[in-house]
This record gives structure tokens, sequence and C-alpha cells, in this order.
């Protein structure tokens, strides 16, 4: 028997698009002589489709879509997910599954037994677990149908008090097929190969997974689809961050895996690709092809223009910088020398004339008060206005350029350097921004040296350096790491060697910036713990600030 | 046996005044000769205290404070709730737990069973479901404890397959206590009176209900704490919008409830009294007592600036005109009137010059290109800025006054104003927002009569009308009411009677505008479906758009 695994990249509620694909995988798959193809979890609506599933016409042209696809797999069976209808009179309205589609039409359906409702999943909200299992019967084969968490309850302290695996092992399945939408962060490969080496061996059965690719919004899907002997060998594995469409032979999914090589991504790497498809999908699907940012002089935003210059290419970037009497005339050059390296656009408007402006206008108000952070925010929200002006005169999508350690501690302004259609470093710390600029400029100078050795400074006022009101960034961040990515709390990382006194005010700052981030744009997800979808905190609130 | 309900307002993770608020709860019901004394669910926490439940240190926070609590528990036995760890090795690591204290010391702790997981509610996301059912004993009673959402799944087509009060009825409880954390919306008191009838008389048993009240960011409990009788009679209810405590007999809870009066209010009073206690508890809990807002002249930041000088006192509310060039002269006249009717500082900042300036440095890119939006939102954003100037040099939260029906269609300039630190009427329809306004006017004129009968205008450009590019908002908001509200489809809402065309154009502007609603402040919440944390769209879809 032949098993094509088709790696897509799907819309959220394109039905037209998502149909089309998946209409084209199951023609490639009959031209390949595949037996069965096999498409992602919610392939149909694409993942995740949110509230949308709370709508009776979403689920609705859901079900449309699968009677479409069903008149396509004459020849060729398929596997394809989607949202269906609970018609039991208890429970939650929807089950989360897997069409079984052979000669025309819908043979069965599989629901997903674990919905994950941690971190970015909210499955639980929507869908009710199955609670009756039976497997596939085709072609002489008995294959265990799963879905994405239905194998990753191997933990040695389960989530869940079900598994699904456990109770289709007695059924004595062939192989298990895993249909998935598992979003990327850069150790997930890792953790993914190894749940799913859990499932093979446990089971003593070979596995294969399908995986979603690119991006939605915030979310990263990496793809990375794969076969897996009894034993937990790699047997193959298709593309990471881009569309992969492969035919196996069901005795392939036997022999031993040393003569595969897997790709070996660094986790800088990874991250890399991760934001690049990041950026292109969120264009491309928002319908939009250019992009506009703030170039400061820092390497923030040199890093976020390199990136989008390789999503969107070059001359789609425009590229602006706003000097002010702050900043350094390094700045300036550097910025230019940096967009006349990939030859992107650029203008450079300086914000000193708004700001005597508004520095007047305030006056009378501000009566003489000292230079503060009001003045400082200024600055930033001028540059907002005039790089929204030009966004929105010319159909620009601004892109953010604050990283992850200014957003933890809510070094930005609100309305001003916080602005954007989306985030691109939002979820990397600034170690990992500097690691960035490395592995970009690993061939040649594309970022000027200058920018990646200069002092961090937001240039607002005099001489102003970052470290002037936070710590060296590789103490930040790892405190930082230790609070929002482990949980763990002040008393847990002070006896980790860090300062008392720092920790609780970076804690206190993390906490009492809540409201900030509340009001950020969506930032692509690299880590397993993001702000955003992810990180659900209460702003009001007193825990630590 | 008397049973004294402490209907109280928490502050999430402030330990030392939650604490002591229930500590207080104690000695007052020892005071009065009380039995026992319930506080409401996650008291000890405070609702929702979200992802700080993730923390092993916040999990450890709540056990000590509810060791404190225990010290106080001698004479009088009492029932809070609070999270505790599931000892378990499978499922999720914590329950929503009810501790029952006597005796200085925890003789029980009660799980909930049904843990909501829909609109604002994500507590499936921590807490594993209670699978054992008891009955707790005191003083020759025994009470079936049940834990908010454990008695709301009574409607003909269940949530649920499990009935927490089913499984407790076979242990012949004398009568139910429910703690809750029952958000408002302003058709909640008949739909929670409704559900707790149906458990009264489905079981034959008295109830004692005990909610939270006060505001947590955007969501605002109403209190409301009753007792009702067997037959489902109220006998009798406890405050809206404030603490409220008061003991009562357990055979009061088998009188018949005709003596006892409900207070009657309309739907907007409710809106009202809970808007006004939002805006704060906002200020209060995070510490600020001063807020500025722009005044317009026209209804949303009128009725907003009332409704913050009754939750703030008018000398605590600073109000900003900011004219324009295309503003009208009545726009400036009418605000200036409001703000002395209520006696709230005011100035009067006029922004041609900024608009100005920006004109020029932004006349080289824009090139004689024709006036469009990119200018009307120059004109909202430089508001934005000189409001978020002011805000940070004197310590103001700036208020937002976008009403829902704007949040709906994207019509608002984000960075500009949609800026804010709490939106104030983002869940209140334009429709609602006259009524509103009529209702501040009840006794005498505090809007000017001719801020609520003009046609509503942005005064973006010269002579624009809201109804230039949106139908008249009677239509609008019962179109938006059956999308958001209802979660009717296109076909739906046609079929009632809606012009295809225009219902076609509003969800398409609705499902394009999520990227601005994802960066908009946090909304009160009055209504049972409001945008924010409870309604969850995709930004990259498309769906309807």
């Amino acid at each position: 028997m032949k098993i094509a695994l088709a790696q897509l990249n799907y819309h959220i509620g394109n039905f037209d698009s998502n149909v089309s694909k998946i209409v084209d995988g199951i023609r490639k798959a009959g031209e390949a002589g595949a037996d069965l193809v096999v498409f992602a979890e919610l392939a149909i609506s694409g993942y995740p489709p949110r509230d949308f599933l709370e709508f009776d016409d979403f689920i609705n042209q859901c079900n449309d879509a699968l009677e479409q696809i069903a008149l396509h797999c004459q020849q060729v069976a398929a596997i394809v997910g989607l949202p269906t209808r609970n018609p039991h009179k208890k429970g939650k309205p929807l089950y989360n599954s897997a069409a079984f589609i052979a000669e025309g039409k819908v043979q069965h359906f599989t629901h997903k037994t674990l919905l994950p409702n941690y971190d970015i999943f909210d499955e639980y909200r929507y869908f009710e677990p199955n609670r009756f299992f039976e497997v596939i019967r085709f072609k002489g084969h008995k294959i265990a149908l799963t879905i994405c968490e239905d194998l990753w309850n191997v933990q040695d302290n389960p989530l869940y008090t079900v598994n699904t695996m456990d109770e289709l092992a007695g059924l004595a399945p062939d192989f298990i097929i895993n249909i998935a939408a598992s979003p990327f962060n850069y150790r997930q490969t890792a953790v993914r190969t190894e749940v799913l080496q859990r499932n093979a061996r446990r089971y003593k059965l070979p596995l294969f997974y399908v995986n979603h690719v690119g991006a939605q919004t915030e979310l990263l899907f990496d793809g990375g689809s794969l076969v897996m002997n009894s034993r937990g060998e790699l047997v193959s594995e298709l593309s990471y961050f881009e569309e992969d469409f492969r035919v196996f032979d069901l005795e392939e999914a036997n022999r031993p895996g040393p003569d595969f090589e897997r790709v070996d991504y660094t986790e800088i790497e990874a991250i890399h690709d991760a934001l690049v498809m990041g950026i292109r999908n969120y264009f491309e699907k928002l319908g939009f092809t250019k992009a506009i940012l703030g170039l400061s002089g820092g390497i923030d935003s040199a890093v976020t223009s390199v990136l989008a210059a390789e999503a969107l290419a070059a001359e789609n970037v425009y590229n602006v910088l706003l000097p002010s009497q702050f900043s350094s005339a390094h700045s300036v050059n550097d910025s230019v020398r940096l967009a006349e390296n990939l030859h992107m656009p650029y203008d450079t408007i300086p914000i000193e004339e708004a700001y005597k402006t508004f520095g007047k206008i305030l006056e009378p108000y501000f009566k003489g008060l000292p230079f503060n952070i009001a003045e400082e925010n200024l600055q930033a929200r001028i540059r907002g206005v005039i790089l929204m002006a030009l966004s929105n005169k010319f159909g620009y999508i601004l892109l953010n350029t604050s990283n992850k350690s200014e957003a933890a501690v809510g070094y930005g302004t609100l309305y001003g350097d916080m602005n954007g259609g989306l985030s691109v470093l939002g979820d990397v710390y600034k170690t990992q921004v500097f690691e960035l600029a490395r592995f970009i400029n690993r061939e040649r100078e594309i970022i000027p040296e200058n920018i990646i050795t200069k002092p961090p400074s937001a240039e607002l006022r005099p001489g102003q350096k970052d470290t002037d009101s936070l710590p060296a960034y590789d103490i930040l961040d790892e405190i930082l790491y230790q609070y929002v990515e482990q949980r763990k709390g002040p008393k847990e990382i002070v006896a980790m060697g860090f300062e008392e006194k720092l920790v609780k005010r970076i804690l206190w700052l993390v906490n009492s910036s809540e409201y900030k981030r509340y009001q950020t744009p969506p930032m692509l997800r690299v880590s397993a713990k993001a702000f955003g979808m992810g990180r659900r905190m209460p702003i009001v609130a007193r825990y630590l600030s």
C-alpha cells in the first residue's frame, strides 16, 4: 500500500483555497499511484479557526467543502481534518474530526480524544472529546487514526486521564496515522520527535505524521511531517517551513532509519526561517505586498528590516529613518548603509520640527516641568504618526521592531514604537536578536558591524543607554526566561543565584506592564511561551507588582 | 443554624487585601452569631487569576493565605474558594476548590465538577474536573456544596455529560450552597435567577448563593448574592454593584417569597451602574485617581466623561477639547457646557498647528495626492499624542471613548481615538449610548441636548457624517447584534429582512477589522458577547471578508 503525505499551507476560513489545495493533493496522489493521501488536522477550515467555530454558517461551509472533496476520492482514499457536529444531546456542539473518505464518499469520522487547552490551545472551548474507539479498515490493513494531541499524553505526569493509543492498541492496528496542527517553537522538533518515538516504541507500530506548514497570524507551523518505523527510528521527513508532498510505501515504514540524514537546524536558523515565513504569510494571506518600518540605527530594526527583505523582496521594504536631536550621526549612517547593502528603499524624515511644535503646544500645560518620560514618549509617538501616515497613504503594513526583552519589561512606548500590524521580534529575546544578526551576517556584512557592537540605546535623551535602566541583557534575558517561560517565582529565581532586589524589580516590571502588552500587535511565536494568545494574564492585579 | 453571605470585591493576586477582607467577614459573622460564613469562588486569589495559576509560587501563596484564614475560624465555620493542587498523578495540576473550614482548620475540600470554558472562561485550561461527590456535614445538616457552573448544566441541551447536583442529590442534602464568580451582563440577572430556580425546584432544596462583586479589568461582577427557597422563590437578595454582608437563619430559606421586593433595574440602569463600578475599580485597583479624555462634542465622549465623573469625582476628570479646522463651533461650545455642568476641569488645545507641521513634513512624500483616510487618521493621532503626553506628564489614565458599533466595523483610528487604558463604551452599541445619555439626563440636562440630537460625525473632513459611510445606527446595531452576539451567518441575517448587500458589507467590515480590535484597550463587558477575551477571532483569515 502506498500512502501520500500532503503538508500544506492553509488559509483560515478560505474554503475555496483550502479545498483546491486538498483536491490538488488528491490528484497528485492518484498520479503517483498512492492508495491513500493524508492531510492535516482541521485542514478544511485552517487552524486555528477559533470562534468562527461558533458560527453555524462556518460549520456548514466546512461540511460543504468536505462533500466537494469527497467527489474527488474515487480512486484514492483520503484522510482530512475538519470540525463536525456532535449529534448527541449532551456535550459540546462539535468534534475535532478526521474524515476517512474512499470511493467518493465519507466512510468514517474519527474524533479527537485529547483536546489541548493550554498555552495557545483552546480546543476544549469548542469540542467534545471522543469516547469511542475504532480502527479504520482499508485494503486489508487496520489503521489507528489519531489527531495531534491524541499521541501527546505520554509524559510521566499525564495531563489527561485517558490515553487514545492505549484504547486503540487493543484493536490490533497495523500502523498509526497522526494528523496534526503542531506549532513551531525553537525546541519543538526535538520534543515532537521524542513524543512520536515514545508512541512508536510503546505500541511497536510504524507512524505516519502529517503537520500543517505556514503562518496563521502569530502561530508558525513548521511542517516536518514524517514517517517513523516501529522502533522509533526516523525513516523520512518532509520539508520544514514549506509545503511538501511525498508518497511512501507502507513497507518503507519498516526499514531501519540509519540511511536517512535529518536536516540539522540550529535554534537560530530555525528561528530565522520561521520568522521569514511568518512575515511572508502574514502579508500574502492578507493580500499585502509592501512593508514599512522605522530604522533607528539599532539592532532590532536592522534585523527586522533584513528579515522583511528576505520575506517580501528588498524593494518591498520601505525603511524610514526618523532622527531626532538626540539621534547620533552613526545611527543615521549605519541605517543608510544597511538599506543600501540590500538595495532597499529608504527616506530620512527628521522629527525635530514636529517635536518642537508639540513642545510649543504643550508648553502652557507642562509649565517648565523637567524633561521626563513624557518627552521621551513624545518622540516615539511622533515617529509612529509619520510611519502610520505613510502606511495609510500607500498601503504599507507597518512592522513592529520591539524584541521580547523590551516587551517583557515594558521598555517601549504605546502608540509609538509599539505600533505595527505585526511584531517580528516580539518573541525573540535581545540576546537572540544579536545571534540572529550574526547569523544574517554569516557570509557577508549585511548588517553594519557597528549596529551589532554599539551599546543598545533608545536615543530618547542625550547619552541614554539601555543599561541606564535595565541590567545587562544576558542577565535580564535569563531572569525573564525563568519567569516567563519556566514560570518560576521570585524565590526560585533568587535561589539560582540572581540578586534578590534585581529579580523583584524585573518581575515587578513584567507584571506591571501587562496593560502595554495587551495593546501590542500579534508577535510571531518562536518560543514555547510567547506573549499574546498563549500567555493570559490579568491587567488589574497585584501579584509581585 | 445561621449562615452569613459575604459578597466582597477581591483584588487578583493581592493576598494581603483578600485575606484581610475574608478575616473581617469571619469576625463580622462571629459578632452576628452566625455558625457559617460563605465567601465566593476563588476568593483568596481573586477571579479570574488566569495564568498566575501556572506559577507554583502563586499556588503556594494561596495555600498560605488559607492557613492564615483558618486560624480565624475557631468559633465560626467558613467556606472559601481557592485553587488547590491535584494530588493525583494523572490530570491537570489544579482543582478549583471550596475549602470548608471549622474549628480552626480545613475539614474538607470540595472541587468544582463543571469547568466553564466558553466566552470569557478558561477554566479547563487550569483545572481538573472533580469526579467524586460528597456532602459537607455540619451541625446536623448535610450541605450540597457546589461551585458556580456546577449548577448551570440545566439546559435542554446540556453542555456537560455529568450533572453535579444529580450526583449530590442521592446523598440527601438539606440545602445547596453555591459559591460563584458569575460576571454581569445586562441580561444576566434574569438568566441567573432562572438557572438557580431550576436547581431549587428540580432538587426541592433551598439555596444560598454567593457571588463576586466588583470589576476585574473588563469583567464586571454585579454581586446579587441571594437566598432561594425550595420552591424557587427568591427569599432575599444582596446588593448589586457593591459589597454586602448579610446573615440568614436557615429556616428563613424556607419562608415563601412574596414579601420580598426585588430591586427592578432596567437594562440601561444596570449598564450605567456596571460601567461606573468598572471605571472606579480599574483606577482604585491600579492605584490611580485621575482620568483624562478627549471631549469631541460627540455623544460617546460626553457619556464617557459623565460616567468617569460619577466614578472618580468630577474634579478628577480632565477633559481636553482638541478642535481641528474641521471641528464645528457647536462641538467646542457643547463640550465646554458639559464640563461646566459638572464642574470638571477642561482645556482647549487646538491641533491645527500640529496638523500643518505634519502636512509640511509629509508633503515631499504625499506629493499632492488627494486628502484621504491618511489625513483623517493624522488628526486622530495628533489628538492621541497630546492626550498621552498629558497622561504621561501628570499620571492621568486616558479613557477610550469608542463605542461597540464603531469597534465592530473598525470605524476608529489605531493609535489615535482608539487609544486608552480602558475602553468605557467598547461593549455599548451606539443606540445604547443614546439611551445612556437620556438616562444621565433623566433629572436635569447634564449632557447638552444638542450633543444628543445632532447627527453623529467624526469631524475629520468638512461636512462629514457617520451615515456617509455607515447605515443608520439602529440598522447597523441590529445587524451587529445578530452577527456578534447571536453568531448568525449572512444567510440567516438576510432572512430576517436586511438587505443582502448591506449585510455582506457589515460582516466584511467586522471580520476585516479584527487586527484593529486586537490592539484596543480592554473594554468593560456589559453584554453576553463583548469584544476582547470572550471573543477570539483569527486576524489573518478569509471568512466573509
